[in-house]
């Protein structure tokens, strides 16, 4: 290993790159946990069917609440991507080093996979619920439905995360909208979007949310659909907001600490 | 085409206003999508009944946390309308040009239409839901409904965009008030008033949210309703604003960048 | 009469004055439109049972969403109380004259009255339901519970106001703890409030809320818990708060523009 | 009793520390009876199941709203604990005093108790519902549940507390996300937990928000899960919060004004 090599891995190790790990992590592990959880508990109180529309409403309100919470503890840490596509949306488009988006991913799929885990364990043994696609449904619809979705959730990300506010006119937002209305409007755009796919795709619009219950039940069927989906959509939210909707925005002002 | 005729055509076509009809297109896009496909999603879940009251919970929360995140992405760019009932309440009280308002219209119409094409290719199918009112209703108690939901909502968006706060003293309302609390305000009085209003009119407020799904389903039964019944409330919304309770208001401080 | 009384009556039907009776006439307007036409809407969709957890579920959110927005719309013209028991606390602690306080109710009844008018004949004839208390328990029940949970809101609802934050240390609250997430914490608040108390009394807390309804469907069965309990626990709410937990707040700086 | 242990004395009984007292009562009051309250309510509505996923969502908004307010309005007075876990948390990591601790554990627990007298006496004798461990579960998989979810409600408190921002950059968070965005976070992060443990354990989090309940029905089974895996889980999250995530934090900025 060169000395370069060295340098950049103790930067890709150091005390604060950890702790930005880590922060995804337990924000990862979190959004999960109540993802999954939310949709154990309201399918072991109506037993007698696969779902329902309260079911339906219970864990789009755990997604939208713990996805807000989940940001909001990551922000000044990690950015608070908890997402693989976010943090695949950033390296895209060159706010992320390469290196530092395969550990952001590595400790977003880990985190989703301990809270599957853990579900299954203390529930003893409930099946983990998977993202699954409608029956009528293609898997070349189902990853245009995510990729749809994720385009609005990593959209809204960029606008949260943009200092700027666009047009040229970089006093317009202040530190409130980005600070307070930011989170809550990512929270909220993914409890809008599970409302809206959950019968046609489960409404993932994150890979690690899909990856962590694919694994602890060994259930993977369509399973490329939450990345190739997310990913798609990702990129191209990067692209649209960043050469379309906000060109002037700073490039070094996006999400994250670790780089 | 005169020299003035050309001027003109460059301001509506400059790049600042392209992005602002992009703007309006993305997060009308978005809202609909939210507000029809969970339409879909509850529907798909609870096949043995037309609706429940679970259903109407997921269709408000769907449109509630959308409206709130298509405000709040496009604020900075278009002023957030995402609603041509806003366009025409701001363009009857003067604050923003009639061929402004004609490309918002035609970029939220195409908005709404796209996201619709899109939940019908995707799902493979299914029929697209529009909004309709009651059996036992007649369409002019139906518009009388929807005028009297669309005066709150554009209230509500006018007092989230006034920056005097009222009163005839400008610094009572702080920018978070503005900022923050408005698009929340805005958001969460939409899906208020499709609770209130959903088994009589579907509670739309919005033509544009009526427009796309009748479209795509070729049903336009009662559509007029979904028209006249929100233009009239934004426009009484306008003067009721402006000329009774905050008269002292400034004129030039409504949410539009594309004037 | 007097020169004193014809000043006073000056003052009391000022521009400003009748602008704060408009904008509690129309918030009051809102907040029970969605209150009671939530109700009708989930009653419609559910016809077979009486209610059930869903339609408590629509009705909580319809009323905690929109008793934000209304609060939220009304706050610089009138203080936004949008609720006789707030505006009775305000005049027993002094914050506000009695004149005042009466024009303020007779504002408030007016536009819960017209809004059940509306629903009732948009609705071509649909019965205005009425808050009651369950079947179990009595007048002496409902009031207690009716005097508790309006406790709550109306504590809430001077924390939101106060300016000062208690403890003798002006400085800890913010403005942005009062302007965003005041009218959010007296929204929640009366959404935790229906959730918790439906079964038993219908979760009113709030004499408009419950007069409109029965003046339009002349059912004015137990009314009075509707007044006595919100009364009571409004006057304990305002003497809690100003002598036991807050004693160093200024006495004027309530929620009221038309003192 | 010495001189020493008669100053102390005055201090633990000051005004300023009754005030917080009080605080903490009203607001665990006010937390316990939207949540007993709600699963009340959802239960008379629902008479023939045990439970379902609408109940669910009932009890998880009533808790989240219940639990924003009761931070909000208790903030500035006690630090809005209005949980023993966050308490024990703060006394674990050094910042706040033993006899302090024991002071709000007994105010919480006096102010749970009391809402759950009051919803007995005033409902006519309605049983009053514990929280319980699902029927497959064991004691040690119910305490495993709770301290996860105890965890993430007690770090998001921490974040929300923290006026640094943690990684040695004090100023990159601002008072807005403090003020606003906490609390609300911390509300949200309990509905979601709610949501996503309900099945499981009931969803608890808070010795409090169980003891009351377990008084007033004289049920203490599995009582002792309510109060291991709280503070397990909060003892955790304040030694993660302060070593490994936030090291830079200063210690003397938690929310409590009574030490």
């Amino acid at each position: 290993m060169t000395s370069t090599g060295r340098s950049h891995l103790r930067e890709w190790l150091s005390a604060a790159s950890l702790r930005s790990y880590l922060a995804e992590f337990i924000s990862t592990f979190f959004f999960v946990f109540a993802a999954v959880g939310s949709a154990i508990s309201a399918r072991m109180l109506t037993p007698d069917v696969t779902s329902d529309a309260s079911s339906l409403v219970a864990t789009a309100l755990a997604q939208g609440f713990a996805l807000f919470a989940a940001v909001y503890i990551a922000a000044d840490v990690s950015g608070g991507h908890v997402n693989p596509a976010v943090t695949f949306g950033l390296a895209v488009a060159g706010h992320i080093g390469v290196p530092t988006a395969i550990f952001y991913w590595i400790s977003q799929l880990g985190g989703s996979t301990l809270a599957c885990l853990l579900l299954r364990v203390a529930s003893a043994g409930q099946t983990i619920p998977t993202t699954g696609i409608g029956t009528e449904m293609t898997g070349f619809g189902g990853a245009v439905v995510e990729s749809a979705i994720t385009f609005m959730l990593v959209y809204t990300v960029y606008v949260a995360a943009d200092p700027g506010g666009g047009g040229g006119d970089g006093n317009r937002k202040s530190k409130m909208r980005q600070e307070v209305a930011g989170p809550l409007a990512v929270g909220l755009t993914a409890g809008a979007c599970v409302l809206a796919a959950a019968s046609l795709t489960g409404g993932s619009m994150n890979p690690a949310r899909s990856f962590g219950p694919a694994v602890v039940s060994g259930n993977f069927k369509n399973h490329a659909v939450y990345w190739v989906g997310p990913l798609i959509g990702a990129a191209l939210a990067a692209l649209v907001h960043q050469y379309l909707v906000f060109p002037s925005a700073p490039s070094d002002a996006y999400p994250t600490s670790a780089v």
